[in-house]
């Protein structure tokens, strides 16, 4: 897991590479365009979406099926945003496909855990009142993000009858049985294991049995050190996430994932730990920038020789033009995407885009995962014309 | 919650306060003895405890129950120290009876939930390895934090069979199955409910259905806001910690609750989330300083007008003597509790020292809960003297 305060510092050091890299975003090259596109918009109505379809291992055949889910995820959003929604219900919406999609890690199609169940961790914060919801483990629902996102929108509300501090972090059955009880309904667990997904449960099984066989007669514990994290099997880091800014510059970030394959049932992930699957914090008196970010990654650092994780980074603040005009206003978006894995699938939009950008970042040829670090990202220019 | 990067900050300046107190420090005037008897003493064997039985409200007529059993956990890390054993093991054995006592909200005795069932928090962090272990909404387990103290010890061992990563995190029925798989016999619910847990419920069960039928026919949204945080009931904040350095100079903290009283099933609070209920961290090339902190507080700061919390912190480094001798090792221990409850109860104990000394620290006179912070603390140095 990745901690809070680790971010500043990474984040940092990110979005320093990025600045170096602005010159040849493809977002920059398109700036002009969009000054001229911005006359034609609402007050109030925009802003930009960047999305990540997992961390991991994407083969060249899924490759179409990642970007297009991706591009999905993003369109949703920004239908959103130019609806008038604020960020928090943005990056919602964009996780919500992200997990209907059945190829990635997250809802319908995830992982199952060594009984063979699905059990998802989400979760989601709103950096304009801090305010954040998060579920873990839980079964039987097919959007977990919207339970995360509904505990947020709970807990915003204030307090319950005679005091009660709302929940922010519901896990397992009492999880599951909030959600319905708060008008979401339940999906049978058969309907969210796909083809794939029970596949790989089988394989994984397999897997499992032999290398415990194996271990029979050894010194197990010898044993359990040596094995490879190679063995650990195929997409099992696919975590999926979004990062939104609004045209009121409030961001928010959301994070879902099924977890590892094979893991312990009640296991919970960074996904749903505060600090650690996202991060949403508008801007303040003390601090210009509104951040949002959302990470990808091994569950336990602090003992991996491989660091396997993923991070989607935006930063931005309010910024001055060229020729400054009292009723236009703008926001100046920086991006990024970050893996140590062999891959990753992103998509970015701004509400002033027609279609979604998507891409599958991978490590440099030659370079070994968890060893290097692939980073890319870009600028983008929100107008906005007060009335 | 208090994010990781609150910490730094908060200790920082706590610290800085502590260190202004050091001349009145109860431990620093006998510093003398300690150096006569550290002649006495077995190389590498001793260390320093410091614990809490809750930050929250304590009365006067119970102010004894929780002085004992403060001074009770500070003796079983201390027997534990001096039979050689690490800070991780230490602060565990001091989490084992402040859990026990029915007195404190963790473990035996813990708030019961909306359904009147008992679910605990607790984790624990190893500063030497920096592994982590926790477990959330728990039941029918004794002790949580030996759960999470396995987690903890299991994890050290590297992967599972096929390269899976072993679980620092499991939750509710997960984590109870895999407890009892590991050998933790479960007790049953009833035996951990108290005399005083069912009636604090049923008083709880009366009291919200009054204000929900006070509710009725009003607008809700409203009444809930303005409800009042003094309904939330009596001793609802009394998570249980502990923060203890070895004579080598390795720290570990470790945090347990029964989380708040009448919260809804699945409900996980601070004490399980990463980087929020405790932190421990060895000394290493770029920082100089040991640092052990275990917490309890608002489970949701950023909306709470007024923020209930306490905090144990203990930062150690290597000092060198007025007198340097080759053969003798000094570790300077600087310690300190702080709270915004109305008060704290909490103990301490070098394992050079006799007996643990223990404190109720309150709020000064006429300060608001929330509004003001009490903080103390002290200085303590170990000797080892090498062969």
């Amino acid at each position: 897991m990745i901690g809070l305060s680790s971010y500043a510092g990474v984040m940092e050091s990110l979005i320093n590479s990025a600045e170096e890299q602005q010159p040849s975003s493809p977002l920059d090259k398109s700036w002009s365009n969009k000054q001229e596109s911005s006359k034609n918009q609402k007050p109030g109505v925009g802003g930009f979406v960047l999305v990540h379809a997992g961390a991991g291992y994407h083969s060249e055949s899924k490759a179409k099926e990642y970007k297009h889910v991706c591009k999905r995820a993003c369109q949703r959003a920004v239908d959103r945003l130019k609806a008038g929604a604020l960020a928090v219900e943005a990056v919602a919406a964009a996780l919500v496909e992200l997990e209907d999609s059945p190829f990635t890690n997250a809802g319908m199609g995830s992982n199952l855990n060594l009984s063979g169940q699905i059990e998802c961790d989400a979760s989601i914060m709103d950096g304009k009142s801090l305010h954040y919801g998060a579920v873990g483990a839980i079964s039987g629902i097919k959007n977990p993000v919207l339970v995360a996102n509904r505990l947020l929108n709970e807990a915003q509300k204030g307090k319950l009858s005679a005091g009660r501090i709302p929940p922010c972090f519901l896990v397992g059955r009492g999880a599951h049985d909030w959600a319905v009880s708060h008008g979401i309904p339940p999906c049978p667990s058969e309907k969210m294991a796909t083809k794939f997904s029970l596949s790989a449960y089988k394989r994984n099984k397999r897997k499992m049995e032999l290398a415990e066989k194996m271990d029979t007669g050894h010194n197990q514990t010898k044993k359990r050190r040596q094995s490879s994290e190679n063995e650990n099997g195929s997409g099992c880091l696919d975590t999926v996430g979004a990062v939104v800014v609004d045209l009121e510059g409030n961001v928010a970030a959301a994070v879902s994932s099924g977890g590892l394959a094979m893991k312990h049932p009640g296991r919970v992930g960074q996904a749903a730990h505060y600090g650690c699957g996202c991060w949403a914090e508008n801007a303040c008196n003390m601090n210009p920038y509104s951040t949002a970010v959302s990470t990808s990654g091994s569950p336990f650092l602090a003992s991996e020789d491989r660091v396997l994780g993923g991070v989607i980074v935006l930063r931005c603040c309010r910024c001055v033009e060229a020729q400054p005009s009292q009723n236009i206003q703008g926001i100046l978006v920086e991006f990024l995407w970050s893996h140590t894995t062999e891959s990753m699938c992103v998509g970015y939009m701004s509400a002033q885009d027609s279609k979604a950008k998507t891409h599958i970042s991978r490590l440099p040829p030659g370079t070994v995962p968890g060893q290097s670090l692939a980073i890319e990202g870009g600028v983008c220019r929100l107008m906005s014309v007060a009335e």
